[in-house]
């Protein structure tokens, strides 16, 4: 069995693959990592392993997750199955690098848009010739609450909540509009330009807020919530068939 | 000659009407309100004053205008020339409240969208029948760059630049991509939204990302950069009138 590890700011996702299934999904705080990845080992039997972070992790607990597990700690010199024609690759980030790498596995000779919705939406496009192009970083959905609330001096936090009405007839449906409404167009006007522009687009959505957003955008998509993770796998035994 | 008083967080942005026209606009740092007041009406005489504040002023400094315009401080109880729909009146702000009534002076009998592009992003929609149904609230095109900078932990801090290519090709043009971009398909989007229900749609484009935004966008739009400053001189001159 495999194991992927992606580590987040405060987070971290182990998903556990059978040959191409994901047999488990463990979420477990940053704090706890050693002792998360220690009762994994235990409990599953680890062939290869790969691990992706997005934050910094201390020496000390490289070494230690390296002597356990002998992953591979993906980083901007991993090989990956795509050219990377973004003008600073070094820059790219992880979580982009595994969208664009499973993108080229499952969507073959397609020109793909992955729109990851989390804390950030990122949009990567990569073309029927396994390019990866580049694309764009805006806000997530729960990042604009909380920047309403933290950059003006009167506006509440409110929790992501659908909107029936666009025309929001007090302060919170006004928001919840401004913000719902606004990510959707905002997609949908995206998905519109790429589609101008690359013929045959196949447009996969994924991230935390994968099911929130899906059923209220106009464009049809593949919902993939757990791209990054499928991502990493594709990574692993690209390199392990290569290395 | 009519005094306008703008008061926002920092800034304070004051105007003066001569009839209907603006003889001059004058910002300065809030903390020098009294002292910048004094100035204006030494060197103009003027008649009549209205004040809006998005921000708390402390009662000594209130006494102190008072005393020296005697002007309308405008609140949800002054008296406006449209019929609020809003479900929570006293929670519409006064900037919001100035743009509801400038739109039903210019654009009479018609339809109007009125969207702010300043800190917030609002937009406000009044119908033909001088009826102010609400609106949203997303943020602003700067507060987007901020809060990529401040909520993650590796994104730059950037200013806001016209992008050349949907398709960012490194960090900063992914950055300028996902926010410019992503602003001007939320807007276009949201612009659509309101012509599909309400038919011959007038949209006006106001606040201090006015121009920046009215090249970008695909949508006809007038372009009033102190459309709120008209709008408390609306304000004033239909209280004076209806006295």
């Amino acid at each position: 069995m495999n194991l992927i590890i992606d580590v987040g700011n405060t987070r971290v996702k182990a998903a556990v693959f059978e040959t191409n299934t994901v047999k488990e999904i463990l979420v477990f705080k940053k704090l706890r990592i050693i002792s998360e990845l220690k009762k994994i080992t235990n409990k599953f039997s680890i062939s290869a392993s790969i691990i992706s972070s997005v934050a910094n992790i201390s020496e000390n607990k490289r070494q230690k997750i390296d002597d356990l597990l002998h992953p591979i700690f993906l980083n901007s010199e991993t090989k990956v199955p795509f050219n990377n024609l973004y003008k600073t690759p070094t820059t790219l980030g992880v979580d982009r690098i595994a969208l664009a790498s499973v993108a080229i596995e499952k969507y073959p000779k397609k020109n793909v848009l992955i729109i990851d919705a989390g804390t950030c939406i990122t949009f990567d496009f990569i073309n029927n010739k396994k390019e990866y192009l580049g694309g764009a970083i805006s806000p997530g959905v729960s990042m604009r609450y909380k920047s309403l609330n933290t950059f003006t001096s009167k506006l509440p936090l409110l929790k992501p909540t659908e909107f029936n009405n666009f025309v929001g007839v007090d302060t919170n449906s006004s928001i919840h509009s401004g913000i719902v409404n606004g990510v959707c167009n905002e997609i949908d006007g995206v998905i519109n330009q790429y589609k101008d522009k690359y013929q045959d687009l196949t447009v996969v959505l994924t991230g935390g807020d994968t099911y929130f957003l899906a059923k209220q955008l106009k464009s049809g998509i593949f919902a993939h919530p757990n791209f990054v993770l499928e991502g990493l796998h594709t990574i692993l035994i690209y390199n392990l068939a290569n290395d």
